[in-house]
């Protein structure tokens, strides 16, 4: 098996992107680890403690964070996200994983590596943290802004199929976000996409509310990229806000930073649920091969817990799984 | 000046809404308060507190909450919803006050009192808090799921003119929710709709992403139906759901008690600003009157301050406004 990393992306590469690369080396000696990243800058990290099992892959081009996706992909040719979407498309890697830009890896995502056949559009599919602590598979949430409903359709079964193999999940139940439970609620687009997810192999629980997805009420929640990307923005923008202005209340006066001293274990652990850390990274679903977008401020346990993510993705064979539903679908 | 009053909607209708009507009565000896409910129940809350300028008047139905708001209003000719849009619609009363069934006050709105000339859509237009304590409106929040650009162009007008003459914010900033901040972000819808925006006589800001919605960036966020519910749904749920959990580890030990009793004073003054209450209700702009949608789980505060806002609706001619910038921007 071979894992490309990106080690030029990301707000704390490239020192925590060669230290999860390294860290998972050791840990999965049967995976060959493709470290892309500029020589200079990545050869005297690696100094004196690179595994036999992971090589270093020159780049001479870095995509920034602020560039315009479409243009960088198409300037950058020697970047580290377009060598590894490409090596993806070549079969040379088995899947690549990257914390850079994520406009710049959906782009070369779509454009180089290159959808797979049966699939009209890639979904971005992050796991959003729930109460119970048992995460939900979120996509699309901003691949493709805009939807048409066979896309929901598509987005359910790559979603469903997804968290099966890759998180683990027995019948996973897929929602669809809606501005109402019942059905016949919304746009067009949810009523014609309820429709059609009914019909698909997954275990369908209706319409669900953005009010109760945090609590767990489905594992797979299928929306258009525009309304996911709200989604997930508006959370973690109010999950923000309130921890912040919680923050502040506890250290105001000496009673109040006492006080917060005896109730930080708790806290620490409320903290562990709201990590996405913990939950890898978000692949692009609907690729002819996997790629992993990891947080934008991994740092080297993410890396390592990506590096997991894409194993069970190769290992469990998601995409020749997606191939045979999409074609049980379409022989009815 | 007549204000009308729904007695019978909301989670405590209708002791808080009597309660807060006769509060608002003796408040406002300007007001000639309608108050609309079932005589039987209505006139025993009443009895001998009742001012001389608040009036009952019986109605024989009500509409509950979980009824399809369409079907409610056709067959309900007599509900306090119906009835009330109906002064409202004929000009016996200057506005309407509901905390009962949204979608039917919506429909109710639109189908009874009817849109006022030039525009295509009403939109519901809620005030959101922000951390600044400074709140944003919100529109549309699920009057109409669908909208295209020309509706998004009529909700910032609509939402620039209240926002200045009732919630008193000078030259109110106008954003647009996207998926992104740049120009040229997001759906056709958004695209376009950021172009007709630009031309109107209001404060553009441009772009505003949902991360930064609560922080206060602008003043009126504008958005389709679809996502301002999400926007809206989403914000109350993670917010419910951090409290709640902060809320159990507060409660877990003694030591965690105490400590969260020295904490208290500083988390209520944040509650308060989270509290929708003192934001009033939302209005329904576009419609050819002033009607009001009180948060269903109102108390007599939460109705007094929505008379507040009507009173402010009304004096300060918002209709008019709307109609006078809507003709100027068709002058070009």
């Amino acid at each position: 098996m071979r894992i490309a990393l990106d080690a030029m992306g990301g707000d704390h590469a490239p020192a925590a992107m060669v230290e999860g690369a390294v860290r998972a080396a050791n840990e999965w000696s049967d995976v060959e680890f493709h470290l892309l990243g500029m020589e200079e800058r990545i050869r005297p990290l690696l100094d004196g403690q690179a595994p036999a099992n992971l090589r270093l892959h020159p780049v001479s081009e870095v995509i920034g964070t602020g560039e315009e996706p479409v243009r960088a992909i198409r300037r950058k040719k020697d970047s580290s996200i377009v060598v590894g979407c490409q090596l993806v498309k070549e079969k040379k890697v088995d899947a690549f994983i990257s914390a850079g830009n994520t406009g710049a890896l959906m782009a070369a995502g779509l454009l180089v590596t290159g959808r797979m056949s049966g699939i009209d559009r890639p979904a971005l599919a992050p796991v959003f943290p729930t109460m119970d602590g048992r995460g939900m598979l979120v996509l699309d949430v901003g691949a493709n802004p805009e939807a048409r409903p066979e896309h929901l359709q598509q987005y359910a079964l790559m979603g469903s199929i997804y968290a099966e193999k890759v998180l683990g999940m027995r019948q996973p139940r897929v929602g669809l976000l809606n501005i109402g439970t019942e059905e016949g609620k919304g746009t067009a687009l949810t009523k014609k996409a309820f429709e059609m997810i009914q019909h698909l192999p997954v275990h369908f629980v209706g319409n669900v509310e953005a009010r109760d997805a945090l609590y767990g009420v489905c594992d797979v929640l299928v929306c258009d990229g525009f309304s996911g990307n709200i989604l997930l923005k508006n959370t973690e923008g109010v999950a923000k806000a309130i921890l912040e202005r919680l923050k502040a209340e506890f250290t105001r006066t000496l009673w109040t930073k006492l006080a917060a001293a005896v109730l930080r274990p708790g806290l620490k652990s409320f903290a562990s649920v709201m990590d996405y850390k913990e939950h890898g990274g978000a692949p692009l679903l609907g690729l002819s091969g996997p790629v992993i977008k990891a947080h934008g401020s991994s740092d080297a346990r993410a890396v390592f817990h990506a590096v997991r993510q894409a194993r069970l993705f190769i290992e469990r064979e998601v995409i020749s799984h997606i191939h045979e539903d999409l074609e049980r679908v379409e022989r009815g």
